[in-house]
C-alpha cells in the first residue's frame, strides 16, 4: 500500500422503513439524513447516498442503502499489531458491589500481561465527554448509550476496555451489547446484596439515600435489573477483589481473548 | 501489584467560581454537582468531594476542590507498553480539502510502522456516538466537543489517533486542544483554496450549496476560520495525498511521536 492511496472497499447495508410521522429529514454534504430516535430496534438513521461518479443526485424518498468508506486499516488489521482482539467487559451491578475497583484491578491485570487496555468509568466519561448530562432517566440513558458508542470505538481500536457504571437498567445495557459483533461485549455481573452494599457504603450514599437526600437511589428508590446472562458474575457478598478479578481474567483467558 | 489492590494516588484541583444565578445543582453518590455550561471559559463542572474518610459531609457551598481517584494504570505505563506515547492528530480545512484520505493514508502508515493508531471521522462518529445530533450551530458545537473529549479517551489510552471533520471554528478546534497535554494535540490544516475544491468538487455539494439546495455549507454561506498557528500545514492545493501524507509522517517522526 506504500506509496499509494489506500482502497476503500464499499460497504452496502439495508435500511428498515419507519413511518413517515416519525421521520425528521434533511440534507447534509449530499445524503439525506433522517432521523427516527424514538422507534424501537431502528438504528436511528437512514441514509440515502448518492450514486457513484460525477452525476449523482438526491434521492427524493427514503433510502434503503447505506453506502460508506471503510477504514483501510480494519479491526483484524489491529487485533494483529495488538496480539489479541479488543473486547468490552461491562461492570455492572449496585453501588457499593465493587464495580470500579474489580474493575481497575482487571485493567491493571491486563496492562501485566501486556494486553492493551482501557478503564471508561465516572473519572474521565462524567469529568469529560458526559459533563453535559444530569441525572434524569433521560440523560441517565444517554450517558450509558454514549458509554456505549465510546466502547465500541475503543473495541474497533483491538483494546480491552472496561466500563465501570451501575447501568442499572437492562435495555441500556442490552443496548450497548447490541452495538457490537458477537463474543465482544462481555457482561460481568458484580452481584452483591443490598444488604451487603448499604453495610459497607463506602461513601455513605445508602445513608443519605434512606435519609432522603439523594433521589432515585439505585436499590433505594430506582430499580437495578439484574443481568439475566451476564457473560460473568462475581460473588461480591463472600469474595474480595483479587479472587473476583481473578475469575475474570480467567475467563478471558479461557475464552481466547488474549490472541489475535 | 499483584496480589493486592491498586494504590489511587489523589489528585486535588482548584475549582472556578461561577455567579451563583447560572449554576443548576444536584447531588450524585456522595458529591454535589454544580452545572454551568453558559459561563464561557468555564469547564462546566464545579464538585464539592467530600473529605476522606467515615465521616465524609456533603459540604454546603461552592467547592474548590475536586478529589477523584486515578487509574492504577498511568498513560506513562501505557505509552511504554506501546512503545511510543498517544497524540491527536486534528485534521480540519474546507470540505473537499482531502481530509479524510489524507488522515486515513496516514493511519495506514502509522500501522504499518507499528504504531497504535485510530481515526475518528464522520463514519464512526456521525453514524455512532453523534447520530443524536444534527447540524445547527449549537448541534456542531457540540459534534465537536465530543470527539475531543473522545480524542482526549484515546490519547489517554495511549493512541495515535486522528481526527477528520471540517470543523471549521477556531473556538471549538482550541477548545479540544485545551483537553490535551503539552504537545499531545497536532493540529493539521489541509489547506486549499475555496476555488481547488469547489472545482474538485467530489460530492457535488458546492453545487448543490450554490444551487441554495444546502444552507450553511462551510465556505460558502457559513466561515471557515483558518488555523493561526497550526502544528502542520498541508498545501493541498498544489501536492498530492502521498506527498502530504509523508510530511504529517516526518513532522511525527522529528518530534519524537514515535518512542516512548
Amino acid at each position: 500500500m506504500s506509496g499509494s492511496a489506500p482502497a476503500y472497499p464499499k460497504l452496502q447495508r439495508t435500511g428498515q422503513a419507519v413511518p413517515r410521522k416519525h421521520r425528521s429529514a434533511f440534507t447534509w454534504r449530499g445524503v439525506r439524513l433522517i432521523f427516527e430516535p424514538r422507534v424501537p430496534n431502528f438504528a436511528g438513521i437512514t441514509i440515502s447516498a448518492p450514486t457513484a461518479g460525477k452525476d449523482r443526485r438526491m434521492a427524493d424518498q427514503v433510502a434503503t442503502n447505506i453506502t460508506w468508506h471503510e477504514h483501510s486499516v480494519n479491526k483484524d488489521d489491529r487485533a494483529k499489531l495488538n496480539g489479541h482482539k479488543g473486547a468490552l467487559l461491562w461492570f455492572t451491578g449496585l453501588s457499593g458491589a465493587g464495580k470500579s475497583t474489580v474493575a481497575n484491578t482487571v485493567d491493571h491485570l491486563l496492562h501485566q500481561k501486556g494486553i492493551h487496555s482501557f478503564v471508561l468509568d465516572g473519572d474521565n466519561i462524567r469529568h469529560g465527554m458526559n459533563k453535559n448530562l444530569g441525572f434524569s432517566a433521560e440523560d441517565r440513558a444517554e450517558n450509558i448509550r454514549r458509554i456505549g458508542e465510546v466502547g465500541k470505538l475503543f473495541v474497533d481500536a483491538g483494546i480491552v476496555t472496561t466500563t465501570a457504571f451501575i447501568s442499572p437498567y437492562r435495555a441500556d445495557r442490552d443496548a450497548a451489547r447490541a452495538l457490537l459483533d458477537e463474543g465482544e461485549f462481555v457482561e460481568v455481573y458484580v452481584k452483591a446484596s443490598l444488604e451487603t452494599c448499604e453495610d459497607r457504603d463506602p461513601k455513605g450514599l445508602y445513608k443519605k439515600a434512606r435519609a432522603g437526600e439523594i433521589k432515585g437511589f439505585t436499590g433505594i428508590d430506582d430499580p437495578y435489573e439484574a443481568p439475566e446472562n451476564a457473560e460473568i458474575v462475581l460473588d461480591s457478598d463472600s469474595k474480595g477483589i483479587d479472587e473476583l478479578a481473578g475469575e475474570v481474567m480467567t475467563y478471558l483467558e479461557e475464552k481466547g481473548y488474549f490472541s489475535a
